[in-house]
């Protein structure tokens, strides 16, 4: 496959661009096409192990949309964006989830399931290793998660707001979640900027690359 | 700004197109362009708040490479690569830091230090509320950085490889992070995939995306 990339340009230039919304235009929706690459590209995110310990829920009806308003200190972001996404994790990381994982690992890459049994002591090795951080590593995958969805909007033009500290348990309760494997771990607004948004026109704010970035 | 956007098809050959890999190419280095768009787009990662609570390292020294290797339970990966990429994270985020960013943010957006005393009340709140939990909230930030590093290496056609799991000490050690408020949360090795890895060419295994995406 020959990949068609990026120039080097269109990648600082989007990320440049883009900014953490506090004003959505909530008559501009996200067409079906864009939203549809930007789940692939959750879908594809990568993940230690390969194991996906996440689900994803998108709220896109008014009425549930106002409802995760009402949930985050009525910040507009959830109503007026197009997509929410909340992004979840695992609590627990057990056996039998490890063999669901491998059992689609065997079928999609058409071996046995018993050619995979070196993998699986490794990673159940893992596993029982961090026991009692299951969710800390869970978390830490679902951020990947969130930073390729916060690049891939970048990248096709779609605005974007992570939306961190948001109050875990009503949005648990609100997606189904109570007395689940699965937790909120934090949500990101998507749709177009209004135009009356000021927040879109203050400088970035970052330290130096100098301060940041140390070369050995 | 007008936006040059990538196309969906792009977006999500460019993902399915990466894959952590295994075997990478020491003949082939990241050029200098490249790895500066690389570099800026580590700098240009969103946190929380805007905190920035982490530092990057590069190493493309072939030393140092090989030394990384060698704490790194003998992985070809950190040697054969062109760049490593080490995420660290702050251990606390103490009203130092915050006043370090918030002359940063007045210097930059040319406000005086005064008018962001609101969002330093705001930002002390939940760093107060947070105590005894920095480490994994830098942590999630950093992950956020790595999300954002893997896709853009992607977009950019380079190849990559996170790695989990390194050895914590032996990492602080060797990038001089002890008595530091720093600590390694995560490795990236990039660079270029051998022609015979023949990881390249496996399948790769998700789960369907109606298991791990719920529409609401």
């Amino acid at each position: 496959m020959t990949l068609a990339t990026l120039s080097v340009k269109q990648l600082v230039d989007s990320y440049q661009w883009r900014y953490a919304v506090k004003r959505f235009d909530p008559s501009k929706q996200i067409d079906a096409a864009t939203w549809s690459a930007i789940e692939k590209s959750l879908v594809l995110t990568p993940s230690s192990f390969g194991l996906q310990p996440w689900k994803f829920f998108v709220i896109s009806s008014p009425e549930n949309k106002a409802k995760l308003s009402a949930i985050s200190w009525n910040q507009s972001q959830p109503s007026d964006c197009s997509h929410m996404v909340v992004l979840t994790a695992r609590k627990t990381v057990d056996e039998a989830y490890v063999d669901s994982f491998l059992a689609k690992t065997a079928m999609q890459r058409n071996v046995s399931v018993e050619s995979l049994v070196g993998y699986r002591v490794v990673v159940l090795g893992f596993l029982k290793n961090a026991m009692g951080r299951h969710l800390a590593w869970s978390s830490n995958q679902a951020y990947i998660a969130l930073g390729q969805l916060l690049a891939s909007a970048a990248m096709l033009g779609v605005d974007a707001c992570p939306m961190e500290g948001i109050a875990v348990a009503e949005y648990d309760k609100l997606l189904g979640l109570f007395g689940s494997e699965y937790t909120t771990i934090v949500g990101c607004a998507l749709g177009y900027r209004h135009s009356d948004d000021h927040y879109a026109s203050l400088p970035k704010v970052r330290f130096d690359a100098c301060e940041l970035v140390t070369h050995l």
